[in-house]
This record gives C-alpha cells, structure tokens and sequence, in this order.
C-alpha cells in the first residue's frame, strides 16, 4: 500500500548509507524526450581486433605487449591518475583563523592504476559470459586485493605470477576496483575490461559510507547492510534476483534509473572471506543481473560498476560491508539516457521511476541469455 | 612556488564549502582518447523556429500559447518533477532499533517548477548577448525569488505582470535557479532558456554548503566565501575575471575541467540585496564567462550553472553568501568531455589540470567577442 502512494507523488528519500537526499518525481517519465541521443554499443565486434591494445600478444601505446592470456591479465594503466613515485606534498596545517590555511588545503596522494582484462575475447562482455568464465574474474579481484594488504595480515597472498602484477612499492591505504562499461560511461575501449585504483589515503565516497555504517552498528549492534537485506527479503518490492547467497535489488535511495545493489547474505568484510559457494554465488549474481540489463532495452547496457569493501591498510574495519553498486544511466530506450545535471548537481539528485518500479522491470527479464538487437 | 609543486603531483583537495575532498591528477591528459565524442551544438540556428515551443507566439506541448515576448517570460514545465497539488507523504517515524523506519525514509515534497526563456531570439545564447541583454534576466531571476518570500518579508515583491508568473500556491522553503546548456547536459531545447525549482524542504547540496558556511561564520566571525575572495585576489593565481563588484575564478577544488565561481565583492545574501550597480556588474562578469567559454574551443560551451542564496522560507539565513556555480564537461576540445564515472562515482571526484591550469586558460582569452567556429 505504501508503495501505491509512493508511485504517485512526489518524494524525497533517505540514503542511510550516504547520509544523503533524493527527489523521486514518478510522474515525469511522460515528458517527450528531444534532447541527446545515445550510440548503443556495436555488438558485432570481431573476437580478435589488431589494433585493440587489449587483445592477447597485441602491442600497447607504449610499447609493452600484452600476454597471450588465457583468462583474466592485470597490468597497470599506462595514463594512471596516480603514481607510486613523487615527492611528498602536503599544504600548510591548517591554523586557526587564517584564511588560507584553511581553504587552500591538499595533500599528496601516491598508487597504482591497474587494468584488468576480463576475457582474451574482444567482443564478450559481462553478460556474455556464463557464471564459469565469470569466476575467475573475480578471483582475480581476490588476488590483487590480497596482494596488497599487508605481508603480517592473515588474508594476505602474494600475487599469483600468470597475473602479471608486480608487487606494490609501499603500503596503500584503499583499493577501488570498477568497470566502465560502454561510451556513455566513458569507456573508450570494447574489449572486456576494469579497473583497479589504490592510494595512499581512503576516498571520500568509502570513507562516508563506513562513517555512516560504523555508527549504525554501534547504535544497533547489526551490520546496516545486513539489516537491510534481511528487511527487503521481507518487503520483496525491490529484490532483482536472490541465489542462496546473494541478493541483487534496486536500492531504496536509487538515484541512476536502474541501480542495483548486489549484496552478501551474511556479514562479509572483504572478497577474501567469500568461501568458493559465495564467489560462485557472486558470479551467478553478476552473470544474471548484466543479462537483466542488456535485456531491458536490448542493447549493451552501459553503466559503471564498483566494489566496495575493507579498506587494504591492515585495520580491523569492523564496519565494512562487501557489497557492489551498479550505476546504469539508461531511462527509457537504449538512447535515451537519464541526465544527472542542472538540478542535481545544484541542489539534489532527481530520479523518474521508482526504485519499486525500476526492480519490476529488471525482476521480470531473463537473466540466462540475451537477446539483444544486433546493431 | 606551491603550484609549481601541485602541477606535478597528484594530490587531494578539499572543499571547505561541501566538505569534501577531489582526486587531482594534473600529468593524466596525455592519455589518448578513444572514447565518445560529443555533437557540437548548431550555431547557425534561425533567429525564429516554428517548431520550438519556447519562441514568442507557439504553442507548447500541452496546447498552451507562448506570448509574444520581449525580453524574458516564465511559465510553469509542463512536466514538472514537483506538482502544488498531491496528498502529503511521510513514512513512520524512524524508531530506534527499527530497520524497516530507519532504513526506508520518506517524506513527500511539494513545488513548482519554472522555465525562464532568456530572450525571445532563438539563436541566442548569453555568450551571445551583451550585458545589456543580460540583465533584463537578472531582473527576472529577482522577480522570482522575491515572489516566493513570505509577504511579510522586506524583500518581497509581487510579481511582474508582464512575466506571466501566477503566485505560489503555498509557502515554499527553497528555490534553485539553475541552466542547462547544450545536449551533453541534458538540454533537450537550444532556445535559450534556465529553470527554477522551488519545494518544501531544503535540497542537500544547498544544505550542506549552509552548514559549512556557518561553522565558519561561527567560528571565524566572517563569511566564508568572503574570506575566500579575498585571499584569491592576494593570490592572484584562479582569477579568470574581475570587475569592481564582482571576481569570476576557478575554485582551488574544482572537479569539473573548466569549472568557475562567480562571487561578489562584498557579503549578499540573495538576489534582491544587490544593488543596480552589482546587478550591471554581475550582468558583465555572466557576458564576458560565457564568451571566454565559447572561445576556450571555438564552440558553443555546454555546461550547467546554478545560483545560490538564501532560501525564500523567510528565516534569516545569516550564514547565506549569492554565488553562482559553472560546471562545464569539456576537456580537451568541442567534442572530448571528462566522464565523472566509475572512480569518480565510487570512490572520489578525479580531475586531469589543474585549477590554476584551467584558471590561466580562461583567463587570456577574449571576453568581449566569440570567435567560435561556425559548425
Ligand atoms: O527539464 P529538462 O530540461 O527537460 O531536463 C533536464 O534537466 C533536469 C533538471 O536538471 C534533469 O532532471 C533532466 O534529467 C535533464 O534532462
Ligand atoms: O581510465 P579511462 O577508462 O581511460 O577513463 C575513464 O575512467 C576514469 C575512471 O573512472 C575516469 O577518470 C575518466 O574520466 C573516464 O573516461
């Protein structure tokens, strides 16, 4: 019955992850659209492209050449955004009442930027691949988050050597791994493939989301995160998908039109402790939910996909809680995107449908094949 | 001395306004790119389209008649993200201990939103018209605002007759005028035109700058902002543009490439305290920003701009400070944007110059006259 009203008038609703706001105004979808149009991806890429400095034995723009991999490959970003070797920076401390010191402030920031191949092949994507060829993706993930905890820690493994990954030069504090996905999110090359950022320094988005959830356990002595899985596994309005050990659902406080949540059923910190059923279980999750997208508007659903977990500096972080965020601008067609502009960047972020409304729709696609139009 | 440094390293900044932190990366533009390429917006549009449902004398969507309009005119979006008529909405009050009330909050909301024609010509953008056509816009914004104060406040106004503004049905607590310019920020009309939202409640983003604006106030005994003019005009290192009321720079913590600030000189709470003279001055620094942006790469310059002042709930909003937001995607040329994606969505805003790069950009070149190639 809620959600019936909810469906009608206008909202905001309440992000307890981000301590943030959203505006839902369910009835705008009924506006025409006149404005940008998308390029769906081409889904008739070649299995091998030889000009793709992804493809297995291909040469890179600077000269390093890629493996003949045969599943996953790690090497790190030719343009990296951050770097293991420069001096050290940090702007004046900020003293009390002077100007400057208190609105000029910056601190230097020291990583590593990996790329990761998903696939030797060119032209498979996520949703191409069956939960089997998915799985050693994300022990891949495992791999180089284990490789950087530190040497004392008891989920630390050095880096397996087909990888490719040298060892880190110094100890990072956090490790950011996601995947653009398609032109409209940036990603200026097909072949299947993320990303993996460390730094000296935990970001701010991670850093607000352990903030929050840190004090939610502390007044509630439950994992926020595991409080609310359990509570739409009751509700079952926004559930996408569920296996014994996952759940996929739109988040109450959805922003991008179809956002998802992908969530562990019991409280797990970091990849590492997933056991072998829970990683099969992860890569079912993945398998089914970007299929669930490329079959909402038959094409090659673009988004940009992120892991979120304990931080690799070696403390406790009791409070984190592994989970993934799917972010998919698509609103209507497989060109027409939802703009995240003027308003929301302004004063506050404004989706069109519903969360509710957005899983009916995921929930009721196929999530074993695809079956996109070929463009 | 210190820029030398931070145009070599990576390194974070803080914004003292959000309280937050960005990614600045300033040796990653020499990374090719593959990636998307934006549409450069037409420049050789006809002075009066029979099709566009902004010119003087059509007929919108919903059969309603555009008048002949002289300089600006406002009406209600025909499809609003917030009506004045719908039931109220709250969801039970979050009880301790409670999931289902704490983690799914929400309260409905309220509003008008309004479309603001700039000038009757179809073909003309601000960059395009002088300050003199600039201001009668300026004036319009002010109408606005002061419609929707409490009738008791000093600064409130009835509205004009000649712009078509029907009183608010109710009190609202906020309003965000705001501008989206060209199809890479959503804009689905070239005629030029902003928006104004107005709703019960207050969003995030203009919530979280009063906080932190007053913690500063409080603590310091002056406006932050104010502070922060005054030591850019000493460094002299952001400044894009200055007149005698008002200083254009690109903030120390600018995510967006090219992203500026438009401040005035002395401490202005909202629209209706600025003098005919700041109003002339304000209507210069908005002409000769948009100029140099369209000449930054001989295009028509998309971006989102938005003002902030005081909300309109006739509170006293002490720690209030009028300033203006430009959040413009370009990167490279017309057609290379910077994406705000994966790390940028999961773990921190990242950019590739420098504010002081970008700042020393806008700042040689010409503001009095657009120089963009004719596409
Ligand atoms: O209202 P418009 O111009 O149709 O729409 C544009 O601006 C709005 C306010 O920023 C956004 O919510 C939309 O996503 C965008 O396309
Ligand atoms: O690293 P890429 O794929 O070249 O670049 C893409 O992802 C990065 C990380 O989200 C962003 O900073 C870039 O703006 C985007 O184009």
């Amino acid at each position: 019955a809620e959600n019936r009203i909810l469906d009608d008038v206008s909202h905001r609703r309440f992000n307890p992850l981000l301590n943030s706001w959203i505006l839902v105004s369910p009835h705008r979808t009924k506006r025409p659209w006149q404005g940008a149009q998308e390029t769906p991806s081409k889904t008739t890429l070649p299995e091998y492209d030889p000009k793709c400095y992804l493809c297995p034995g291909n040469t890179r723009a600077t000269g390093d050449a890629m493996p003949k991999y045969e599943s996953t490959y790690i090497f790190v970003n030719d343009y990296s955004a951050v770097k293991e070797d420069q001096p050290d920076y940090t702007s004046k401390s900020s003293e009390d009442n002077d100007p400057s010191s208190l609105l000029l402030q910056a601190t230097g920031v020291k990583g590593r930027c990996y790329v990761i191949t998903f696939n030797p092949s060119h032209n498979l994507t996520l949703a191409d691949l069956p939960p089997v060829s998915i799985l050693p993706i994300i022990s891949t993930w495992t791999s180089l988050y284990s490789a950087h905890l530190p040497a004392s820690h008891p989920h630390y493994t050095p880096p397996p050597p087909h990888l490719g990954l040298a060892p880190p030069k110094q100890q990072y504090s956090y490790l950011q791994i996601f995947e653009n996905k398609g032109a409209a999110m940036g990603c200026s090359n097909p072949h299947p493939h993320g990303q993996a950022w460390c730094t000296t320094g935990i970001p701010d988005e991670p850093s607000t989301e352990f903030h929050n959830m840190s004090e939610y356990k502390q007044k509630h002595g439950r994992p926020m995160l595991l409080d609310y899985v359990n509570l739409e596994l009751t509700k079952r309005e926004r559930i996408v998908f569920e296996n014994a050990t996952w759940v996929v659902l739109c988040p109450y406080w959805a922003v991008w039109p179809y956002e998802t949540m992908v969530l562990p059923r019991r409280e797990v910190h970091c990849l590492p402790e997933l056991t072998a059923g829970e990683k099969e279980g992860l890569a079912e999750a993945i398998a089914v939910l970007t299929k669930k997208y490329d079959n909402l508007f038959e094409t090659q659903f673009p988004y940009s996909m992120g892991i979120h977990q304990a931080p690799v500096d070696g403390s406790l972080w009791e409070e984190s809680f592994l989970h993934l965020h799917f972010y998919p601008p698509l609103l209507r067609s497989a060109t027409v995107r939802k703009f995240l502009v003027g308003y929301e960047l302004m004063a506050e972020p404004q989706r069109d449908i519903t969360a509710e409304q957005a899983a009916e729709k995921l929930r009721a696609l196929r999530g074993d094949e695809v079956y996109r139009k070929y463009l």
